[in-house]
């Protein structure tokens, strides 16, 4: 039976609060340079004081990549945890807004929504900072069956296995969908998120992903690898399909037997790196999800990325179907 | 029964006369910038007298490789023909103090020793000018079976199809090769190469050859590709071994049914381009018969390129063992 969905995505639901900082600022405040880092709510609170005015997004890796999905005509769905306070239906509103299927009941009482404070240095690098608020109370009650079966690719970022719970509604959606002959998708997320749970995204990765998405540091550390040519070595035996993204490098996509190497789209400009690696994934899965082979997947993942950090935030700004609609010939 | 030779290179015996030039130069004398050009009797001296001081180095692409591949250790031999005079006199002494085998008899009439104007501007780009002399006087007498049959691997260059008794030679090597247990390598040379050679060089590719050397203009224009992940798409089904440069990008090297992505080794400087693809495939060819495998074969590829560009002349100036010794393990 045709599935009503082409990706459903499961993720930290967060609004991203966006400023431009000098590199001083990183120092003095003890910010990690280019990393998602977890914060309490006592630091969020402090490093938001401290913070220039800023821009709220709505953002969260997985929402990205399913607001970029909508954003290029395909059907995607969003299981998330918000609170029942004004981020949340901020949200809840922009996600909606983009056409995605958003169903997830808001937390009643806990923590706030999860706000990332997003520091953007003039390179136009992304140093993160996430206070999970309301995300840590993802439970597998939030994930219906019906939804996740209706789907043809499950999505699932990696930052997922940071709250305790969120795992278990993970691994109940990547069962859902095998049985209801969908592929699973995990995405990476993060070097340092890598490195938090390494054994557990191996044991993932052999048996439970079909399409995998890393970036080239995630997938040397997932390894543990030499380097680049080591870790794709390896890949290629764990997964179906493997989106590896090397930044100016472009991507590498490996699909059974074949290995594809796809120089980056010249970006325009670079203002703000957040997001890429979404929109790359939001790419890829639409040309996955409407049956193009690998290269082509690649390159829509490309031209996606570039779009992305070409502005600030990483929610699309031009008419996405447009700008790929050349590759799609 | 074990061969005596790890390679017999097959090339134009070719002297090199290399200087210096700014780029008005090439525009006043009209040279064709980066590209191998092939020129008659009367514009060799003409453009030789309009050329600064220079210096003579032995060279011809396959002979570079020979060169380098003894600098390895291997062992190698090298076929191709001079003239009974001084330029033929220093070519032979330059390839045998190296070490490599060389008996071919020079020819005793007939036009001059060939010499390569190589015209290097400030950006390390070589533009060469070749006057073919003697090589056109190559044949398949030749080549002797006795010595091609000794070897694990014959090489031949591409630019042998410009001087037309050559590819007879070729031919006979690449037969003799086979049935001997050998293996048949090619390098296109150039990419003008490929293109007045192209439906002969598929047809060598397809039927004769079984390892490949190209840089990326080179194998977009056999294949008349759109980009360079078109035409890895299609050597990966040719041959069986593929070695693929890419400049800064490093190289990527196909064997079978594994696909490597070797990033480029950090030249500390670039003073001359001339030889990078020779002494690439002479790095190459030194891991392949020492068995190593095709990422090992492609990192010595890479470091023996980083080491010839780095000065004047594409014979090494370093001793080449040590230089790739952390590589050999």
């Amino acid at each position: 039976m045709p599935k009503s969905l082409d990706v459903v995505a499961i993720g930290n639901a967060i609004v991203d609060v966006i400023a431009r900082i000098d590199e001083a600022f990183l120092t003095t405040h003890g910010v990690e340079r280019g990393a998602m880092t977890l914060i309490d709510a006592e630091r969020a609170q402090s490093l938001y004081a401290a913070m220039p005015p800023g821009v709220e997004v709505s953002g969260g890796s997985a929402g990205n990549t399913a607001a970029g999905l909508a954003a290029l005509g395909g059907r995607a769905g969003y299981v998330g945890k918000v609170r029942d306070d004004v981020l949340g239906q901020v949200f809840s509103h922009d996600i909606t807004a983009q056409g995605v299927r958003f169903d997830t009941a808001p937390a009643m009482d806990g923590p706030p929504t999860a706000r990332c404070l997003v520091l953007v240095t003039p390179d136009a690098q992304r140093s993160m900072n996430t206070y999970l608020g309301a995300c840590v109370n993802l439970t597998p009650e939030d994930v219906d069956p019906a939804a996740i079966s209706e789907a043809q690719v499950v999505y699932l970022e990696g930052y997922l296995w940071d709250p305790p719970q969120a795992k278990e509604a993970f691994l109940k959606a990547a069962k859902i969908a095998h049985e209801s002959g969908g592929k699973v998708a995990l995405s990476l997320s993060d070097p340092f998120c890598v490195g938090r749970h390494r054994a557990e995204f191996l044991e993932l990765v052999r048996h439970h992903v079909d399409i995998l998405f890393a970036n080239e540091q995630e997938i040397v550390s997932l390894f543990e690898a030499k380097d680049f040519d080591e870790a794709l070595q390896k890949v290629r035996f764990e997964v179906e399909t493997a989106a590896l993204t090397r930044s100016e490098r472009g991507s590498v996509v490996v699909h059974r037997d074949e290995v594809h190497i796809l120089d980056a789209e010249k970006a325009t400009r670079v203002v703000d790196t957040t997001g890429a690696g979404d929109l790359y994934a939001a790419g890829f899965l639409y040309g996955y999800t409407q049956g193009k082979d690998a290269a082509t997947c690649g390159r829509l993942g490309g031209l996606c990325a570039a779009e992305i950090i070409s502005h600030i935030g990483a929610r699309p700004e031009v008419d996405l179907k447009k700008l790929v609609a050349t590759q799609l010939g």
